[in-house]
């Protein structure tokens, strides 16, 4: 099923720096993918994006993976914004997940000299599997009822997205990766990817990411998802074509992750105490006092417009599921890794207390016990989790340096 | 309007170290409490409890003042359970707030031989202004209609409450107080009352409070009220006589309290990533699939049957306005606490990062900084914010002695 190879090149760089111009592309998948939870999902279909040139022995792709909130286009300027969910309205610029027009998410790293460098890789990212950005999720046709599937969407797993990436880099022609990278989720997905299919992965970048959630964020993903799911609009999952969405629930899910990505001294310096308007308050219970507080409600608004509160709940299960010691050791995270053959890059931020650098250091010890080879990098930045798709500057000496070896030795 | 001093004795002691059975009383005041926002409240009655014996000159009254979601029944067994809202099935038994019935919610701090010792002191304790347990609040009549007040109650402040529990001991004939004591919300009053009447208070004991919520701790209040404004059952806030009531809101709101009143650390023990089920997944995006999600639920259940939601956005609101250097210091916070003349003991938690320890420094170093005497106690403990209600035997001997210092010198 493979494309020719000469069919997997970007189109041409825009300015210096960026990708260009990038249009993202679809792929329904040959056969369908197997799940975790025991179903067969078919039909499955990927949205991707390509940035650079694939070389022609096929040794230099870097799969992009992205986090709870993100998409296919992760790179460049969307010539248009993906396929949308069957719900009304996506689409709104945002820099910090899906973006759906504009600037990919992950702009600053992804590109000619950048730290995920086009000039040399060919990198791909896709939409993963259960998302609303193109590839096949809750808002997509079940084809046993002719309706978007709600919550008859199967239970997905990090497993089951690596596995619908594995089936389109197939699909594609890729059989080896020089890297899968990601941050958060992103690099949940890259560790399963080097113990699913070691002989198949060169590299391993995880970016604040965790060989499992600890509890408090088991704890705020279900009161995100409980938000959602209180949510009358809600409707059992089966809104679409309501002409209502649990908007509330999605808003308060959206304002709760966004003050779990920050750090209490980025909200310090970003907003402190101060009001909205002038040094006084004006005594009401239902509107905005502090611009923190304003700041939020447009945090909700934007967001609930631009993505599909099933596949949040989706992906919000998938996150507190993924447990590397549980799924592959019986409870040892060095059973788990013992089968990879990846090089692992690691890099954790001081501030981050959802994805915290303790995380990354269990991976970093847990690889070292084996004699892997691993790397792993604090850096000290204020911003939280945030910081890996704000920290560019700082990431991509330590990338780009990662990732020349990994040429030098592959 | 005071009452002979001869009625101010709490019934027979009980058990060693309790208060014994206590019931709530009602006092209404007599005249309107004039409001921060501007307006005057009448009538207001206050739920209050009495432990220990009125000394005849008056000088051993400690007024103990809740948190967000106490009442009055601070010590002892309940006789009877306070008086309830409007809404049905308040009164669920729960230690870490409003017991309705059972035992006080302090009990472990208050009674004979306990930090807040009964054999010696008269300890007040009072449902705030805006309440659910009795004392005047959004769900009382509102005289102008004879319906609830809902949305129409006036938005209220620390400082009234604070002018509120200053008229009900005025009409108890009270005029002094040996000390004011509290935790979290409980522990602003206290800093209030020393600015606000100086010269009739003698000591403060604030336990994990701040001079001002810090900005992270806005936002969680910001998200719990919109969680609960956003149900659409909470009608505008006119939902009594509905026969609903934003549940679903304020089960959310309840989650993300809770979490942020433990460490992440209490979590990890208390509950780790334990499964509710064995040790493997059911593949459920509706049902709780790990023990601390089952939890959350059930804290969200209990309290949306003890509490009312209007009374929930009120306190949250009074909480987030607090700032004493706002009000009282023109931004300083050493000016505000100019005409301090009370003693200060401040206790704080390693790891409470709600009310952090840096908060209560800030306090002892600004009242330092005037020459006041103030202790501050930070104790190593792992269970956060909740820590103030649960870390009594560490609170219990530095409470004793500040006070047995303040009978000294007083």
């Amino acid at each position: 099923m493979a494309e020719p190879a000469s069919t997997l090149a970007a189109g041409p760089a825009g300015p210096a720096g960026s990708v260009g111009t990038v249009e993202t592309q679809y792929l329904d998948l040959p056969e369908p993918v197997r799940l975790d939870c025991g179903r067969d999902l078919y039909p499955v279909r990927v949205a991707y994006e390509i940035y650079g040139t694939l070389a022609p022995r096929r040794d230099n792709v870097i799969l992009v993976c992205h986090a709870l909130s993100g998409d296919a286009h992760a790179a460049g300027f969307a010539k248009t914004p993906p396929q949308e969910s069957t719900r009304d309205g996506f689409g709104a610029t945002d820099r910090d997940g899906t973006t759906g027009k504009g600037l990919g998410w992950w702009d600053g790293m992804i590109g000619p000299g950048k730290a995920f460098d086009t000039d040399r890789f060919f990198v791909v990212s896709t939409n993963l599997l259960g998302g609303c950005r193109g590839t096949t999720g809750p808002s997509s046709t079940d084809p046993a009822t002719g309706r978007p599937y709600g919550p008859d969407f199967p239970v997905i797993t990090v497993a089951d997205m690596v596995r619908t990436e594995r089936a389109l880099l197939s699909a594609l022609g890729i059989e080896r990766l020089a890297a899968v990278a990601g941050g958060s989720l992103g690099g949940m997905q890259a560790f399963e990817w080097a113990i699913l299919f070691p002989d198949q992965v060169d590299a391993v970048v995880a970016i604040a990411s965790t060989p499992a959630l600890h509890p408090q964020g088991v704890a705020w993903n279900a009161i995100a998802r409980n938000a959602i799911m209180g949510d009358p609009a809600w409707h059992g999952g089966r809104y679409y074509g309501t002409g209502r969405a649990p908007d509330a629930g999605m808003g308060v899910a959206r304002m709760v992750g966004h003050i779990t990505y920050l750090s209490a001294l980025a909200l310090d310096d970003k907003f402190g105490r101060r009001l909205q308007f002038a040094d006084d308050i004006r005594y009401t219970i239902t509107e905005p006092e502090f611009e923190i507080e304003s700041y939020l409600r447009h945090q909700a608004d934007s967001f609930v417009r631009r993505f599909d509160a099933n596949t949040y709940l989706y992906m919000s299960r998938a996150l507190t599921y993924f447990d590397l010691a549980r799924q592959y050791g019986g409870g040892s995270l060095a059973r788990a890794f013992d089968g990879v053959s990846a090089r692992t890059l690691l890099i954790a931020f001081s501030s981050d207390w959802l994805y915290p650098p303790s995380s990354s250091r269990e991976v970093a010890d847990a690889l070292r016990a084996l004699g892997k080879p691993t790397e792993l990098h604090v850096i000290e930045a204020p911003y939280g989790h945030d910081c890996f798709l704000l920290e560019e500057a700082r990431q991509t000496p330590i990338i780009r340096r990662f990732l020349a070896e990994a040429g030098d030795s592959g």
